[in-house]
């Protein structure tokens, strides 16, 4: 890499990535956090907010498509969505797809990331102009301890869970995010790298566990996340989320129903993963 | 990452990774390749060859344990098997857990790899020490094009296929690799990322499938190679190779008959990646 370069800086790596920058196209300081986006010659525009990178324009609808497609076909009839974070609005371009969704609503600590995709990301932001969608600039565990028996899915699109976004991984947000559903309600949450934070995702699934009714976890591969081997964390009030319930009928480029099923981890390797410290 | 930093040179890679260095252990010009071997706090030690880290301690078990314990286990009695390359010895390692293996022989253009491993990385080069196992050096397409009808299994375990490994891939190498193969033998190969490499990746599958009776591709995610979505190509002059035919009785870490049949990829991801350009 030569000529200007973003250097990551991601207290949770223990490898430094760098990116080749061929243009800054927006940096600024928002309420809550720095924020940049530069273009890079293979990923297109890149999204990075605190030195840490949360997205970019090449690869981003692996993650985006599989937070987001696994639990809308997973639940019968997902009419009511809330968002937590994904204030790029890749998440929401996903469930706005579905035509049963009624209402989507976004919970976002920082509307300056919003505003910045609004901008800058064209293809992540379209869900924004939808009239079923909903922003509030509000804390996500906030509006999660004060609301009940609302939702059908709840998607946490956070940041890494250190700082703001560690409130949301607590026993007493996940038990109020189970408050939180509709019955036969899915939770869905992006918990890190199975090779760089075992010890998280562990953390996560057996916070889950004694709340909800069937818990898993299911991963996708991703060249540009510290780690890679994503895990999302789900949880239903209702049937496996492991089971397609819907016939995948949105436009996708990753997912199908056979990626759905396969995404989730093979029990040899989740039982390995839950049995160590 | 601060004080001492190495910076990987990988021309094929559109990030850059850097790892803390905690102790060059060694760092030498053998008589192919430039070889650094240092320790990292979180990943202990890396090997890198011209560049390009080849493996950790840490994780080079997901690589070397998928590489060779799939064919290993697709194969009903891999009696004699052939690794091209692989000179740290971590494939050997795992092709020579298996008693049904008589005999093991590693064509690796550079022995100052071997010897590198043999001092520094005590925990992949076990298998050097083993009767079964026989050594010669020199270069992988020029042993194929001279062998016929002679082994159970062949492993290429190369670096990227530029410069000398390139030529493993060619047709003719992959048609003589097909002729030093026993009937029902097994060939497979690392092919690099699905997310950085895909053109690499369909051209091998391509090359392979006029050639032998099956061939397939499967997938682990890696932390440490750059893309991480890591392939490997398979074909087989027999059975699916898919299917677990002799039951895991060897100490594993990863790989289980349940990760076996899971690693392949999902027919909807493979049909479309074939259908690219």
């Amino acid at each position: 890499v030569s000529g200007l370069v973003f250097r990551e800086e991601d207290p949770f790596a223990p490898i430094e990535y760098a990116y080749q920058v061929e243009e800054v196209i927006c940096r600024r300081r928002t309420k809550h956090q720095e924020l940049l986006i530069f273009r890079n010659p293979y990923f297109g525009r890149v999204l990075v907010i605190d030195g840490v990178v949360q997205l970019t324009e090449r690869d981003e609808y692996f993650y985006h498509e599989m937070l987001a497609q696994v639990p809308l076909h997973a639940h019968p009839s997902p009419s009511n969505v809330l968002i937590i974070g994904g204030g790029d609005g890749g998440t929401l371009r996903e469930v706005v797809k579905h035509e049963v969704v009624k209402r989507a609503v976004m919970v976002e600590l920082d509307a300056g990331v919003i505003e910045a995709s609004k901008q800058f990301l064209p293809t992540l932001s379209v869900g924004f102009a939808d009239p079923r969608t909903q922003v509030l600039e509000m804390d996500g565990a906030d509006f999660l301890a004060q609301t009940e028996g609302e939702f059908d899915l709840i998607i946490i699109d956070s940041t890494d869970p250190v700082g703001p976004a560690e409130s949301l991984f607590t026993g007493e947000c996940l038990a109020h995010a189970f408050s939180a559903l509709k019955s036969g309600g899915i939770f869905v949450a992006q918990t890190e790298s199975l090779h760089f934070h075992p010890d998280f995702v562990r953390q996560v699934q057996r916070r889950l566990a004694p709340i909800f009714n069937v818990v898993s976890l299911y991963t996708v591969s991703l060249a540009t996340y510290a780690g890679n081997w994503w895990t999302f964390s789900i949880a239903s009030k209702g049937g496996d989320p492991r089971e397609v319930l819907r016939k995948c009928e949105v436009p996708t480029r990753y997912y199908t129903e056979e990626v759905h099923r396969h995404a989730f981890l093979p029990q040899s390797v989740y039982q390995k993963l839950m049995a160590e410290d």
